[in-house]
């Protein structure tokens, strides 16, 4: 279902470039959207596009990947097994603040007489530079130009410039670089509203953060010497430590005056000047973060001091080029160049550059759901990023996609102890979680969703398939498909009235329907998973016997679980329904009530806002595609047939209020030959964020759903599948010229140029070659060589892909 | 499902005695299961068993039905029309305490040198008495002998009596009574605590009390006037004002020396005298509370004043004797004699007692899930009241039960508003409440059990059965209706596919298995409400204009409503399966694997405490009877071969894990002839307290179990329905002689005897014959003669009853 459909950003306010987000003039009427369009991040430090001056925001945002307050969820009503132990990203100190004084007056931009403004966000660079004309109130032009960066080389590190020049008289200047904590919730704890249960650590909207009502950061030593300030921190609860710290150079000819203090929450460096005009201040600030679960902050504050020494000695010019080069590289792997609609390609490189942004550096962490542009979803990892962000990953940063992978590996312990807490065999993920636990306070709409499970396998088997990595599968995969594959043959029960394996009491990914049986997803999904441990596990018994004895040991395996397993997927019910063809979403869902959308006004949805969950989940209505998202992650196992007629019958019920929804409505109306709705749920995704649709960009980029712009482009459009090998599908939306990608195989590469009425293909780096298939064609691509296809326009039907 | 019987009390230290439960000696080791077993209270005013000395408690407990403390439900995650004012009934200012020192030594019972030692709560006087003999350490003896009372005549008295006797020398003899408000988690707030969000409002075990970690009660005045105290306190949040008084009377010859002083928590009355043995001392002491919503603290106090007045002006030997009238007149009501068996008639008047100090003088007020003697539930009215309470009083005390109507009939506004904020037409009840709001933070067993709706109105019908009150019918009753059928039209839908109306997504009594769609009871009983409201405003459309116009002012009821509920009753769909013969639960129970009984150990009962709900709701098991319960309340619609059935299916899948579930297993058990289950099943209800068979007596009587023992009795062992008429189908349980009660029939009384071989019937207070039917014989029954009707031992099924 459409509502309505963006049409793409205003030219006037933000012109087409294909590779910056540029935005010609000052707005503060969306100061939360382009706090988090314009954001810079690396994967481990992130920070929101609050301007310079420090005022006039949205919210203040600086994130580091994984540092984190706790608290105790207290359930209103308690239950056995209920998460216990609530995560909330922590909104870190804020070394972006370089206040700006002339004439002691203070640059205020909302208040300011500016004569020309620019803030772009660059795809190739980086950075987000501002440049702007400010005419003081005692009439002197002053050029300001600024520009920020989260180096994607050196994970803990950011750097600052900050250039004023006077352009008609002298005047004093005065600059103030800070590196500000600010408490949330304000500095004081507001004892009377949390004696009496009004803190404000409720919240209204459930996608956004928790808000604390007490001190979070604890402070633990201030550091001064010279012009460098470390601060270093411990959350009150969650006992994680951080250290901060800032570095300046000025070049500001002999005249500067710089003094630098610090306190607990703020230190300042302040530079005065008696500044001439065409005569350029110029400072460069560079801030780290270091944070750890133990470590304590004046080790960390060590680390800070080395990665300052670091960066002043590589310099400005060295750190930027080294920015430029990681995205060169970036983009050689990543870019989906797109011809003939500058202003789609403008949006796609800009979500491809949050993905970057978003997992460059995550290193041993998660991708959390909002990246680190902001505070929604607690900074929480959900199975976003396994199902959303892990395929992109693995077909352009293999690496990346990997580090993710052992990031679930290394959660197995807390989810093997999750299981036991909910009375189960194996491993359950948690559905939400930072460090490791469940934080899902919700069962229905959290703990229910098993799938998860599968949803981890799924990533795991995407990036099998992109890089045949079998040392990794030997080792940290194999142990991840036995614990998770224990779950589900544990969960579900062999029904003896029709001898089919059943899953009760789950929640798919659609969450307006919850705790049902035999929800069609989940049980594909467990399917999926267990046939799959049951291959590997004896496979690998057979094929590597040491590895085989290693798992044994760390897994406690049976012999005859395997069977057990394949037993159980071959069982897997499917609910199907023969008299409307399609599958139910869960064995109860047909005899639901269809939701009243023509009595439902534009500004009840999104639905969870405005009715009681009761009421929702009485109806056949969709927070997300669920039975069509299966039909797209586990295409081989139906025909177009049933993914035609399940699309038909689900689009209409779907609301589309889950950011995760249009990508894959787009990617199956692309299979069935529903060209132009997959094109129009193409861009859902594509402006999700850009255009602000589902009204909460503010809270931060939804990365999923960049993510999902991807796998619209690969393989919705292009109809990239790899069930069996490589396929292509394709079906370019007719205003395309063309569209170019590449693909990470096997530690080589594959060239994809999809023209109108062609595909031309190329294997690079050397090799084998590849054998591919396009539509119903088995083609062999080899070195250096380009192997073109012809293709008829726009299938009506994809056949190949499916491989049903 | 029998775990294990309860095999009654221990005559060794509760010896059998048909108008007491008396404890022979003393024990520390279960304080808080006596503390609620001797407990003394009226229905406004309730206190624990706790001893005068003040010390050594499983948990002090005085409590003002209705007088509670708010505070804001923090869901751990938020959604749309959740519940949002968590409601706690407040443990009032303790006036119980009286300490007594002889010779400085203080009497501490856990530590005192006790020559002997007698406790009894008597039936018939109303009053908890203590007597025993202290050989203080200094060897002297000394007799303490004391008693309390919570006056039925007087709802807002309490009288206590405090006896000293020296037995053998002369001494120094100091006795403190005290007025004593204890803040609930100590004197001194934990900021700390309360600042990491560790703070103890949270529980454990969902079935307790919270308990704040702050100042509930402010102080607003102390009044003191020679040797009465008036304290005055409003609740912080909810604003309610309390105001609690204590005078005295004392007889101890001139040699006393008093001393009355009062701070903001706790007020002192010290008497010290120079005792002679044989000369009691003797100290009469009156308590008063009074609360409000909202008269200021200073009126109460005046009314405490004007209490204390009264009742020192009537005297102790009054207050005695008018509570002895009350219990007469009580007896003669609500008695159930039972012959031959002096320990189940014990037990059987000792759940009656509690009924009546449950209930007697709520007023305005419910009867809370616990009555007034712990803070289990929170002080809050649930369904209990209206399935399980109600019956007993409608049959014995009418007038009781009609206030508890209006009061329900009171709430209609809230229940009004809440409907609308679960986006429903009509009148939604909250499913637990105080003040009218929903209270109840988890939905699935809470806001999901619409069936309360229906369970007033099942509660009505009884009244109305009983009573023939076609005044309050044709006023509250039926605007009750109206409201209720319109929520239940509104909730469900006719389902084209099969033109039966159905009801998806609620959740029944059975709380193992949550919000599920065509619950059996539900849909069963709401059929009734549609039925009755449709057919009363029919009725009263007919017979009665006026009340009809004054039914369309207050509810704005349209002509064509009630033809609507009729056709929703006629269509409403029970779900049943032709194989098993039985009704399922709800629409997919019988999908659901059977949970493994036999790999569960006894300590993992209840399964609540032990198992995450997502794991209990996905199998066959029971916390209480559901179905089986339907076949009981709504008798008349199914057949003994049904109820046959469905009590064979469920029983043994019903854990029993409620203290609700026994008696309607034991009537119906009983119905269908398993005559020796019914016994059981009575006991278990019988000794639910009495032998703490749920291990949480402790915090306050089940209530509504006692109800369930009449029901038991009356409605299983004599069979007595009223679906149509009186009916009875007795089966006497063989090791019982007879078994006689009172029942109040339309203004007058029915007295019934049953013998293994006979029924006796008589009708009491004039007027025509009435028509009974006992089993299929229709008896007239007469003014001021016997009837008796013979009948044959055991009938192996009732058939009578049934009426299906």
């Amino acid at each position: 279902m459409l509502h309505d459909e963006p049409t793409g950003l205003d030219p006037r306010r933000f012109p087409v470039d294909p590779w910056r987000l540029v935005e010609t003039g000052l707005s503060t009427a969306d100061l939360g959207v382009s706090e988090t369009l314009f954001a810079v991040g690396n994967g481990y430090l992130g920070m929101r596009a609050n301007p310079e001056e420090g005022r006039e925001s949205h919210s203040h945002g600086t994130f580091l990947n994984g540092f984190h307050e706790t608290w105790a969820i207290r359930h209103a009503e308690q239950a056995f097994g209920f998460a216990e132990t609530g995560q909330t990203i922590v909104n870190a100190p804020d070394a972006k603040v370089i206040k700006l004084y002339v004439n002691d007056e203070p640059l205020l931009l909302p208040e300011a007489d500016l004569v020309s403004y620019e803030r772009a966000l660059c795809f190739r660079t980086g950075r987000l530079t501002r440049d702007l004309v400010w005419r003081t109130p005692s009439g002197t032009h002053v050029r300001v130009s600024s520009s920020r960066m989260c180096s994607f080389e050196h994970r803990h590190l950011a750097v600052f410039t900050f250039e004023v020049e006077l352009l008609d008289h002298p005047a004093p200047v005065v600059i103030s670089s800070q590196l500000l904590n600010r408490q949330e919730g304000g500095d004081e704890y507001n004892v009377e509203a949390a004696a009496l249960g009004e803190g404000g650590e409720g919240i209204d909207d459930p996608r956004r953060a928790r808000s604390f009502d007490r001190r979070v950061l604890l402070p633990r030593l201030q550091r001064v010497d010279g012009d460098r300030v470390v601060l270093g921190y411990r959350a009150a609860r969650s006992g994680m430590t951080l250290a901060c710290g800032v570095d300046h150079e000025l070049q500001a000819g002999d005249a500067a005056d710089v003094m630098t203090f610090a306190s607990e929450d703020l230190s300042k460096t302040v530079i005065t000047v008696d500044a001439e005009p065409g005569r350029t201040i110029r400072l460069v600030k560079y801030a780290t973060y270091h944070t750890s679960r133990g470590v304590p902050a004046p080790e960390l504050a060590d680390r800070c001091e080395r990665t300052l020494d670091r960066a002043r000695s590589a310099g400005l010019g060295e750190l930027a080029a080294g920015q430029e080069r990681w995205l060169d590289d970036y983009w050689r792997a990543a870019d989906v160049r797109i011809e003939g609609v500058p202003e789609v390609q403008q949006a796609v490189r800009w979500n491809l550059f949050h993905i970057a942004q978003a997992s460059a550096r995550v290193d041993g962490m998660g991708v959390p759901a909002k990246g680190l542009t902001g505070q929604g979803y607690e900074g929480h990892y959900f199975w976003d990023m396994d199902v959303f962000v892990q395929p992109i990953l693995s077909y352009t940063q293999p690496v990346v996609a990997r580090n993710l992978l052992r990031f679930r590996h290394r959660m197995l312990d807390d989810a093997r102890r999750r299981a036991r807490e909910v009375n189960q065999r194996g491993a359950l993920f948690p559905w939400r979680t930072i460090n490791g636990e469940e934080a899902s306070a919700y069962y229905a709409a959290g703990t229910a969703q098993y799938h998860i499970n599968a949803d981890i396998i799924y990533a795991l088997h995407r990036y099998l398939k992109a890089t045949g990595d079998s040392e990794f599968l030997a080792g940290a995969g194999v142990e991840l498909l036995v614990e998770t594959a224990r779950l589900w043959e544990d969960l579900g029960f062999h029904r003896d009235v029709d001898g089919r394996f059943h899953i009760h009491g789950v929640t798919g990914p659609d969450e307006y329907t919850t705790v049902v049986n035999d929800n069609l997803y989940t049980n594909a999904m467990a399917r999926f998973n267990l046939a799959l441990a049951a291959r590997t596990v004896e496979d690998l018994r057979a094929e590597d016997p040491d590895a085989y004895a290693r798992l044994v040991e760390r897994t406690g395996l049976e012999p005859d679980e395997p069977t057990a397993w394949a037993r159980a997927a071959e069982a897997m019910y499917l609910v199907y329904d023969h008299d409307l063809g399609i599958h139910p979403q869960d064995d109860s869902f047909l005899e639901k009530e269809r939701w009243d959308f023509e009595g439902t006004p534009l500004e009840q949805y999104p639905l969870l806002l405005n009715y009681h969950p009761l009421v929702i989940y009485r109806f056949q209505v969709l927070k997300q595609a669920d039975v069509v998202l299966a039909m797209f992650l586990l295409g081989e196992h139906f025909s177009g047939d049933q993914k035609r007629r399940n699309f038909e019958y689900y689009d209409p019920i779907t609301t589309g209020d889950s950011s995760l929804s249009p990508c894959a409505q787009s990617v199956i109306a692309a299979e069935i030959g529903e060209h132009e709705l997959a094109r129009r749920y193409f861009n859902l995704s594509l402006y999700m964020d850009l255009c602000n649709v589902h009204g909460n960009t503010a809270d931060g980029v939804h990365v999923a759903c960049c993510g999902g712009v991807w796998m619209a482009l690969v393989q919705g459009f292009a109809g990239m599948r790899d069930h069996h090998g490589l396929a292509f599908d394709p079906r370019l939306p007719p205003e395309w010229e063309a569209m170019s990608f590449r693909l990470a195989w096997h530690g080589r590469h594959i060239d994809v140029r999809l023209h109108r009425h062609e595909m031309a293909l190329e294997l690079v780096g050397g090799g084998d070659p590849v054998q591919v298939l396009v539509r119903d064609e088995i083609v062999d691509i080899v070195p250096g060589e380009t192997t073109t296809v012809p293709i008829e326009t726009l299938a009506p039907n994809g056949g190949a892909t499916g491989q049903a």
